[in-house]
């Protein structure tokens, strides 16, 4: 396996398509205490590389997905791969986080289920999964897991940590967490505690997989489990990260041809239910329902505030520059919660800039082409840190 | 049974407890045809009425509910009751649609679950439950129903049609339906189409309920049926009624005190989850899954532009004089498609207003108490009709 394969003569060319990435498992060895107490004698992250580590070990970039994402954030696994990491668009040679400089860095979240140790993990002491006896995991536990994986790679500090939704809380939790080892941030289309509305989102979806007969306490074996529940959650979440006027422009109200004979009954009429249905039943064959209820319980106990006393306050700590980006259109995580970030980090005195996108896309915009989100990303990393931080030589840590 | 029995002796004072009410059962047995081409040999309308029809039968006030309500819409079955009908601030003596001038009809649309024909009436044919073999149903289909439950109580014409929600919808249907019965209609909170996003939340709940392994096809016996996919549905539904705000303020992140014990785990911890299982759990002891599936359908199929051509088109036959309400916090119907009601309307030469009124709590605004709406109703309801529909004598018509 390999990561630095990069643009193998038989990969199809074109500015997207220049990576070759395999997934690498760091297998920690160490026990592993979780916020909540509980404790596991070890853990595995599942991650991909791109780029080089240079000598200084200092030019590495973090990248923390979503609820539903994983380590495959750019390149392809085989030439022939459809679709390349769900970030391919940011993240490669000469791209906005451009490979040739960086070296990044993406780990599946712990308590995830593509490969990181998980609900779905077998349990040694049982030789069965974990089902919902695996420990409960909040954002600062899937960051504490990442930075062990951080020392194992031996990076001696990181330039940059960048994510959206779920990924922007990490990279809050990273600069409030390992303040003198983290020199930017880039928290998009985020917030700094989940709203009631949003929580009422995911107890839906949670509601929709436990109350699934087939969810058997969360006891269901490897391949069965509550695929109507995680099915129905996924549709209405996927609703929550579009918007009215995106999902307009791209159904409307447009029929499916085959309604047309008799546009009288509860099938596929509409487009976007045709859409939504394929959206949920993809979702069932690569995710697993227990990780869907950890991961969306860890965004409900994600406040700032709370844990650290006030948003100002939790951000005491923090030396990284900061570079927050909100999008019009998101009606999950809006623009007002990610501009509030930014205040509390001004009034702590910190080097903090807001931007917000015009976009029409909703929450998912983070993922979606845009010149002018990968302008404000590239002349963030280019510039050099005003100040580095304390442990890390200041002339070698630029890129 | 009698509908004015107002101000019984053991009635518990107080502006909001002063009509002691029964609902009646419209029984037509005439054949009905639904816009499918399917028909019924018969069918029942649960209905209320408030006040008294005056001589000329020309003082009387359709109010059509929303997709979960019904006809009980003012005044308490009982002096005991906990709860009055759903708009009780809005409708009786004194208020705004004043029962003491006006006799007010709210009738359970056909193909609900509360009394009026359904898919969970009685098939005479089988003696068992229609379930989705019942005719598809239509929102022109509910408001020419209630043209015959019209016919049946005598009135010459109609003073005004409201409604918010899918009786905003009827309200518009019947100013189209029947030109010249019609005198004033109030949509609030609506549509004159459904947007992709507003199909999608509603398919999203199907889909919970037609998965529901309890649903069985829709032939599920009385008493029985998907009660996990309603109950979904319904706390999803919830949601998309009040707003992100008015949800903040109301449970914001506040735990319940029995989740301060073990805040690791998948019980209920916010009381915004505790509030939407309770939603969820109430919803399916009042209401018919197949119902839902009907209802949410109608909507769907709303579209007045592309049933008439264009929306102005549509219109074209409006006699009334229609005041569409809009509210800000309302992401479901929001201000521009109650506001396009209007231009359309204006556009086809009407008379027609529009007032946005701004709230935070949602969807739901038309509800809940506002002296505000309760103003703007009045007023208009006060206010003459600048010329009377044609059958109808202009003397007699001023309430």
């Amino acid at each position: 396996m390999t990561d630095d394969d990069k643009s193998a003569p038989d990969s199809p060319a074109g500015p997207t398509t220049s990576l070759l990435v395999a997934p690498r498992d760091f297998v920690c060895m160490q026990p592993f205490i979780f916020e909540s107490g509980q404790t596991l004698p070890g853990f595995t992250l599942r991650y991909e590389t791109y780029g080089a580590l240079n000598a200084a070990r200092d030019n590495s970039i973090i990248v923390c997905h979503a609820l539903s994402g994983d380590h495959h954030c750019a390149g392809r696994h085989a030439p022939g791969d459809r679709k390349p990491g769900w970030w391919d668009n940011l993240i490669g040679p000469g791209k906005a986080v451009d490979t040739n400089r960086f070296f990044v860095v993406c780990a599946n979240v712990l308590g995830g289920c593509r490969g990181s140790s998980g609900p779905s993990s077998i349990n040694p002491a049982t030789g069965r999964s974990f089902g919902i006896s695996f420990p409960f995991v909040t954002i600062r536990d899937m960051v504490r897991a990442q930075k062990i994986l951080c020392e194992h790679l031996g990076l001696s500090s990181v330039y940059a940590v960048l994510g959206g939704s779920m990924g922007g809380m990490q990279a809050l939790q990273w600069a409030i967490e390992y303040p003198s080892f983290v020199r930017k941030i880039i928290p998009m289309a985020c917030t700094a505690r989940e709203s009631a509305q949003a929580i009422a989102f995911n107890e839906v979806g949670r509601q929709a997989i436990m109350q699934d007969p087939d969810w058997h306490g969360g006891g269901y074996l490897a391949g069965a489990g509550p695929r109507v529940g995680l099915a129905v959650a996924r549709m209405m979440a996927h609703i929550t990260y579009l918007s009215d006027t995106s999902m307009d422009r791209k159904f409307g109200r447009r029929k499916k041809e085959t309604a047309a004979a008799d546009a009288y009954n509860f099938d596929v009429q509409f487009e976007v239910e045709s859409y939504l249905r394929h959206q949920g039943q993809a979702f069932i064959n690569r995710f697993d329902a227990n990780s869907y209820l950890y991961i969306t319980r860890a965004l409900d106990h994600f406040d700032l505030a709370e844990a650290y006393g006030s948003l100002e306050e939790s951000f005491r700590s923090v030396e990284a520059e900061t570079l927050v980006v909100g999008f019009t259109s998101d009606w999950l995580f809006p623009p007002d919660q990610n501009r509030t970030i930014v205040h509390a980090l001004l009034r702590a005195g910190k080097r903090a800039s807001y931007a917000e996108l015009t976009t029409d896309l909703g929450h998912d915009s983070f993922l979606l082409e845009s010149e002018d989100l990968y302008d404000l990303v590239h002349g963030f990393l280019e510039c050099a840190p005003v100040a580095a931080p304390a442990p890390a030589p200041a002339t070698d840590s630029r890129p």
